[in-house]
């Protein structure tokens, strides 16, 4: 396995760092926005495309994955770089945030998350009544129903892990169990001890994978990822403190985990403190991924709080239904005044989008629902988030983070 | 105006030759196939990528621009090369075709154009019962509803001209009138009566209001683009020659067509004969253009005719619904057989797509249904069709395009 985690600098008072992840597949400088990449493609952008923007890193689901094409059509690519055809450093997440969701949705007519504003999950639990059919979860793992043609799937830590060895990203995560804000206390304590005996397991079976891969000598890039442990614990300090000290102490032969994701469970307002309470407490050396955060004050509030990497889906997805991110806030290029707004959609914007198209363009190309509207404002869209937490890096470097942020939302309007 | 037609080979025995078409946007290197962008976008493709493609020009939808975004907005962005953001050749049809096709559909729940393999336009006829209400052909024009809301609007040569100068594209086109080869030979008469009458009127009009543009002296390439006539009359040997002849000797003040297309609505089997009766008569110094046609064979068959250029949305329709060119003839990629696929779409093929995806990754793609999947797709097509035309170039001016032809036919399978 190449893996190292080097800090570089780091900022002043606060949790916050600048640094940079060596994978096999090159390196992540930190902080860094991650790209989502579910289905093993960047939803309508090619490799070049990816690239040209910034990217350093593309995250795929495990989940989806696993159910189409199958890990074992992506193992028998040689990985998903080779399938997707993505030379850089890749991600895979555990699948259990899917499972949950995702799973849960089947027949019941939700076809998207509603990761909106206010909270991270969908208020729906999994133990509601009618649920309990689509999603069980037990001592071992999670019986859950695919939501693409209802077929019943049971996922375990040792499941999850031999789905995203089979996938060969070069960071994977433990398998954990992601609860709904809205649970008792008393749900998010049970579901957090499955959490981590989970992580236990997934730890225990990817040492496993590990040594066998090494015995046979395969190629190490394709074999040994990185491995994160997932803090839990909803908005409960006691419980998110629990979890990171438990994630950060748990040592399986002698070798713990890589680095640690911050599973999302927030409320908006407070989840700057929710993060601080999981990093004041996890080794300073392992990077750290928040999961499925992206909005611009997530991401100012994450990095401060000492988040290395973030990875969500709201630039594409955004991107996709018309709503593209500038320095003054959102725009929403559908509306009438941009029919003949022959300016880019941001004025000095060197992405490839604004470089060679106006808002009225792409105004037209949303109105007759042309595919490149989505393609030039998703483009647009990951350049804006990717370059914000450059900027971010670049400002911990130079000692400027604090006016790097007042200036930035001395403009920006929610 | 900037706009030549240049014979640089003759194929021996032959109505074919290799050329070149000079215009303000650069030139187009005959035969040529010519990429359908039919609302100023070729599918799911930005600039660059038509570009890489080897496309040399791309002629959009008078019909489709007009309803949206209006031919006012692109006008205002300072015509199409500016608006879509593409340099090259550009060419817009009259709107004919699409006001008695698509102004027929709507309300009736037909949304696409069925041109299959046998006839090359649909089979209802604009005087149906019921349809009359939808599309009403008078002695000056043809009024119409919108396919997409079904507002009614009014066409006349000069108002399918003044569109086109507010477009801006290098090549437009007179305003004629489409028929189905259904269609008696008593109706294909009449309504190859009103396409001459609406000529006549299209290229006054065009005079007009290029002298008009002159004395602005507003700059040439956008208000001064070359206007050719159609040649129609169906299937009927006297009607086609009667319609080359009468475009062929038509002036106005002196001056003719700059070049001409031959209109749509052939049987298969005779396409490449009903061809050389117009290019037999049209004057040899001018380029002709075929509407509407891109399948492999009827390529061949109209080069060696004697036709210079074409426009197909075949490439890129197929390839949004996966079914790809290959010199072995066509394969739907969203097969079984193509999941563990990991070889490209076409060994050898130059593509981006095949350069850098597999067969497996594109079969995946489209069972997901991502948008990425049509995009490669797209590509694939158009670099095959570009480049198969591109060859039959080559093959002129080498004097071996007979071999080049045996050579495609001996492998290449419908």
């Amino acid at each position: 396995m190449s893996f190292k985690f080097t800090i570089t600098k780091k900022l002043a008072g606060r949790l916050g760092r600048a640094g940079s992840i060596e994978t096999s597949h090159g390196i992540i400088e930190t902080p860094a926005f991650i790209t989502v990449g579910t289905k093993a493609t960047v939803k309508s952008l090619n490799s070049d495309q990816i690239k040209d923007i910034g990217i350093q890193c593309v995250l795929a689901n495990t989940y989806h994955l696993y159910l189409q094409p199958g890990d074992e059509i992506v193992k028998k690519a040689g990985g998903l770089h080779k399938f997707m055809n993505w030379q850089g450093p890749m991600m895979t997440d555990s699948g259990g945030f899917q499972v949950f969701s995702l799973g849960v949705a089947f027949g019941k007519g939700i076809t998207k998350m509603t990761k909106g504003k206010e909270l991270l999950l969908p208020e729906s639990r999994p133990d509601d009544e009618g649920l309990a059919k689509l999603v069980k979860i037990d001592h071992d793992g999670v019986m859950f129903r695919s939501h693409l043609d209802g077929s019943a799937h049971y996922f375990t830590p040792e499941k999850s892990i031999d789905i995203q060895h089979n996938l060969g990203a070069d960071i994977i995560f433990a398998f954990d169990e992601c609860t709904s804000p809205t649970e008792s206390v008393h749900y998010q304590s049970e579901a957090l001890d499955r959490t981590h005996r989970w992580a236990k397991k997934s730890l225990e079976h990817h040492l496993k994978l590990s040594a066998e891969g090494s015995e046979k000598s395969l190629p190490p890039k394709v074999l040994v990822p990185a491995l994160f442990g997932i803090v839990q614990g909803g908005r409960h300090e006691h419980l998110r403190k629990e979890s990171a000290q438990y994630l950060a102490d748990l040592k399986v032969d002698g070798v713990g985990f890589d680095g640690f994701g911050i599973g999302g469970s927030f409320e908006k307002e407070d989840m700057g403190t929710a993060v601080a309470w999981a990093n004041e407490i996890l080794p300073e050396n392992k990077p750290r991924h928040l999961l499925g955060i992206g909005e611009p004050e997530d991401l100012f509030q994450g990095v401060e709080n000492g988040v290395d990497t973030f990875d969500c889906v709201a630039p594409t997805r955004n991107g996709r239904t018309g709503t593209v991110y500038t320095s003054a806030g959102k725009k929403h290029i559908e509306n009438a005044c941009y029919a003949d707004d022959f300016s880019p959609i941001e004025k000095d914007c060197r992405c490839y989008t604004c470089q060679n198209y106006t808002c009225a363009y792409i105004n037209h190309l949303f109105h007759a629902k042309e595919m490149l509207a989505g393609t030039l404002a998703s483009i647009h869209n990951l350049h804006f988030v990717t370059h914000l937490v450059a900027g971010m890096r670049q400002a911990i470097l130079n000692n400027t983070f604090e006016a790097y942020k007042k200036g930035f939302f001395d403009i920006y309007r929610n």
